[in-house]
């Protein structure tokens, strides 16, 4: 089992909390040792950036060396997708850790999946290949592949989370397919047995971290301007309402809030 | 004007000799202060792997943490493009910032250039769009969409070769070309104005660096079967026997020699 952890802000955020709770569950806290990755939209200025930092690593991120740079290392991001890995189909290679990364209509995408797909085989036309040997990038080509097909440039995310809801199914049938993917404009999730989220706002709390023992006031860390959203596999607090993702869920966030949700009738019948 | 950085090597090499010198270049003994980035192939055991890690920074490589970071992590490569910059044409933003990566038939390629071009407005078919506003992005672009049409499937190193002696000169002529590109097997460099290059064998000498005032014994850091190409726009070391390339002059680099020469005759006439 792997874990997925995105967060969709609407202002410039840093995510070294979150980050640091849930590096330790690369080899620390839980079982995760077999390589890691986050990718940062970096912002530009108060707006979301085209371009994204992207860290991947064979090491387990409760040691790596980059994952200790960043748990330091402030980067302000309003859209970030961050996986630590347990192998299950792939070896263990640089080119299977998650997430991958592509161009598509003049912008960068990133894909994290946890979970399991068997007898996915699609034909894939040879604009997006994988790279490694896992059916999570396979599944991703193939995603990009359908979304360039179905849309000559780049569309809306209303548009866009309409062809997702279509196209996820086709390969949620094939097994477990939790997955985070950004476009640096906003952060789609869908679950498939297990995905959570919290949005955070004004007034800002104190939570209890779930992986490490302390307690984090987080009013000290934002300001009233803030609101995120963190999704994660497992809540990294104790004391926040995490709000568990239905199975065949899929959400987009932006700007900090849930924009639309879709699919949870028709993907509950695929 | 930018520098340019690249490693070919027969066994996993790490560049953090020569990273340390270059990234001075950034902000502290040149005036390359806007942004850098790097691009390791890293090796998977003794064989060249197929995945890059990826670098990036807005900040001066000479300050970046993350450059900082580098300086003490060796990261063990065959082949490393890495790249300071000097906005001359684009903002300073991460998207504007080489190497630039993209896949082409199953393997990620990484560019990175120096120099300027005029009037470079090639049409673009749409697998391979710029995120950034660089003329280099646009030419990379360009470059792999022309490959791709070349060959249904990757090609040897002689093949590529041939293919980007004919396609280099339709860019080159639109101004100043100097590029390294690699695919993790491989790494080309062609020369426009200015580039150098030295191989690095047995029996290894003592070198003064150029950029900081020390001098490092190879022997130390190397072991009698290591052999290697270090490309750059400027010579790293006072006392190698740097070779500078013709302009026009096309190379590849594999198992830390030189393939071919290709083109020398062919880009000159263009």
């Amino acid at each position: 089992m792997c874990q997925l952890l995105g967060m969709n802000s609407r202002l410039p955020a840093s995510l070294t909390l979150s980050f640091t709770g849930f590096s330790q569950r690369g080899g620390c806290t839980d079982h995760h040792s077999d390589g890691w990755g986050i990718a940062f939209f970096e912002s530009e200025g108060q707006a979301p950036g085209r371009a994204a930092r992207f860290f991947v690593d064979k090491e387990s991120a409760a040691t790596s060396p980059i994952a200790q740079m960043l748990r330091t290392y402030p980067i302000k991001s309003h859209n970030v997708v961050a996986h630590v890995r347990k192998a299950t189909v792939g070896a263990v290679t640089l080119e299977n850790c998650h997430p991958f990364m592509r161009e598509l209509w003049g912008r960068y995408w990133v894909f994290a999946h946890n979970g399991d797909l068997k007898e996915f085989a699609p034909h894939l036309h040879g604009s997006f290949k994988p790279v490694g040997s896992t059916d999570s990038e396979l599944a991703f080509c193939w995603l990009l592949q359908e979304l360039n097909k179905s849309h000559a440039a780049a569309p809306s995310e209303e548009e866009l989370t309409k062809t997702l809801a279509e196209l996820v199914p086709q390969i949620a049938k094939h097994g477990t397919f939790n997955f985070l993917l950004s476009n640096g404009q906003a952060l789609w999730a869908h679950a498939s047995t297990k995905l959570h989220y919290v949005q955070r706002q004004h007034p800002f709390a104190e939570v209890h971290m779930k992986d490490e023992d302390i307690k984090v006031d987080l009013s000290e860390l934002n300001c009233p301007e803030d609101r995120l959203i963190i999704v994660v596999t497992e809540p990294l607090t104790t004391n926040e309402n995490w709000v568990a993702m239905a199975p065949g869920e899929l959400r987009v966030f932006k700007d900090g809030c849930p924009l639309v949700r879709a699919g949870v009738e028709e993907l509950a019948l695929a």
